[in-house]
């Protein structure tokens, strides 16, 4: 793969910001500039003025069409004419497969074989090529090096990638100036690229709004890495119904941006998530995926103050609709 | 009641219609101006463009807001002091509930004891009391006029009604502003308040735009009524999803504009809700309740033509979560 052959080096902050603002640019008029939800009976649950980023409504219903379209877009001809290759547990493989569409980019997808059959079945839809594998067997990083496509096709990575985080980077960008004097931003974070971005968005705005993650307690290892200064490996992060969030590590470029620009990584428990989940199902009338209500759910929960004005990033709606069956139809007296 | 009491005086439409901006300024900063919402996807299933009037994000979850509020408003302080009667099978009443608890007016409500759950929950919520009763043993207006409320509190109905109709009007003016030159406009019935409404909105605008009611055929009184010229009833209404359309027939007012400036009523059968509320779920990430989506379900049934551009009415997000949960999580070979 070329970009894994190639040694790492790592970019400042400013020179991720300038590129953040050249994805705007290149997103102006392709991805949608989703709308910021309010709701009185929120906030007056939270105690605080709390200003939702739908990006559950963004293309293929999820953050990730920004970051894909930035990177696929930048190629050149001749690598547009080799193909794409990715792994992802879910809405990055749809947002790549769904770009490949649009740009006529062959696109060729490793996914475990446990992601939600929705998510499979839409990647298909676009017209990539779905190889799956069994994690508990393999990496997808392992099982992506080892296509023969590896030695032809670029490698978009899900997170650990500037162009990347540069396009998810966009969607805190448009959530700053829609709301503006943000006291902090909550954002659902696996591999952390949309954290990273946003995170740079907000220093180099000069906003004082702080930039804060947020995982399952399931698969906390972005918590313990900014804790403990190196990245940490998550272990059985199968059992978190946070799909979008089972990543093994925050990204090498990804951690780097983290440690500079980012406030805080807070944790939250299944049931905050599943309380969430049925919150905007009732209230907002949205249907957003587990990894998508995390920073609702930290502030539902507690785990983040919400004193003053809190921006959150509703970051996917692509929901298996039976476990989201499972989770509003569950009576009232199991919640 | 005081309404009840007073001989029937039908109005022109084109005094509706003023009514209608009147009520548009009244709700202005007040009600909700709720999106428009499109859908590459949708548009490629039914063969034309969509344009979704967002509706179930109105206050309450539900257009029911804009009448209430526009008839509530008008009342004078010896009206308020005394308080607001009215019945309904749950959106008007939550209505009404919310719109007494923002203008500090008592409201009494009376509701057939099998409404959808939350809508009794929400109801009781915002601060009504509400009087349950068993709908195959009274008519919910006999029920409201053996009150001694009914002496006192001025009785504001659910349809029939012209600061009502009115009200709910301005949900189609919105629209026709939102998406101009549609070919038609789509809109659930019960009732008839919002249809009426919407019907003659699109007349004194003076589009080309035929307004079009859809009910389940399981409660097809309106589309009988309109055919044979003279007021239907409907039987057992209980048997469809779509509660918001049990209503015994179309009020009196609602039926005389009907006649005059809608195109016409269509049915619908329950696999068409059903498929349209799960395909709302799935690709447009929304809950809409089953008579909010009886537009949609028209348009993908093929009971109306979607060829150029059709305006769609979802009336209500206000979805029973065992219901939806039952809907959505189906297995794919159940639908």
């Amino acid at each position: 793969m070329h970009a894994a052959a190639t040694e790492l080096t790592l970019r400042s902050g400013r020179a991720v910001f300038d590129e953040i603002r050249r994805a705007a640019a290149r997103l102006d008029g392709v991805a949608k500039r989703t709308p910021v939800l309010t709701s009185r009976s929120l906030d007056a649950a939270v105690g605080g003025a709390v200003f939702l980023k739908a990006d559950h409504l963004q293309c293929v219903g999820a953050f990730k069409f920004r970051g894909a379209y930035n990177a696929m877009a930048k190629l050149d001809d001749a690598a547009r004419r080799r193909g794409v290759l990715t792994y992802s547990s879910g809405n990055h493989a749809q947002a790549v497969a769904r770009v490949g569409q649009m740009l006529r980019i062959e696109t060729v997808i490793v996914m475990p074989d446990n992601a939600p059959a929705p998510k499979l079945a839409a990647t298909r839809e676009y017209g990539a090529r779905v190889i799956t594998f069994d994690p508990s067997e393999q990496t997808r990083e392992d099982v992506a090096a080892a296509l023969p496509e590896a030695r032809t096709h670029t490698l978009i990575p899900p997170f650990d990638h500037y162009d990347v985080i540069a396009g998810q980077g966009t969607c805190g960008l448009e959530l700053l100036e829609q709301a503006p004097q943000l006291d902090r931003i909550l954002v659902p974070t696996g591999g952390s690229g949309l954290l990273s971005g946003c995170s740079v968005v907000a220093h180099y705005l000069g906003t004082r709004c702080d930039v804060i993650g947020v995982e399952p307690a399931l698969a906390d290892d972005a918590a313990r890495s900014l804790r403990s200064g190196r990245i940490e490996v998550a272990h059985d992060t199968g059992r978190t119904i946070a799909d979008g969030t089972r990543t093994t590590s925050v990204g090498q470029r990804n951690f780097a941006l983290m440690q500079a620009y980012t406030r805080d990584v807070v944790t939250v428990s299944e049931e905050a998530i599943r309380r969430a989940m049925r919150f905007v199902f009732e209230r907002l009338k949205q249907v957003v995926e587990p990894s998508g209500v995390l920073g609702l759910a930290a502030l539902m929960e507690g785990a983040v103050s919400a004193d003053g004005r809190s921006g959150v990033i509703l970051s996917g709606g692509n929901a298996d609709p039976r476990l989201f069956a499972e989770i509003i139809g569950a009576p009232a007296g199991d919640r």
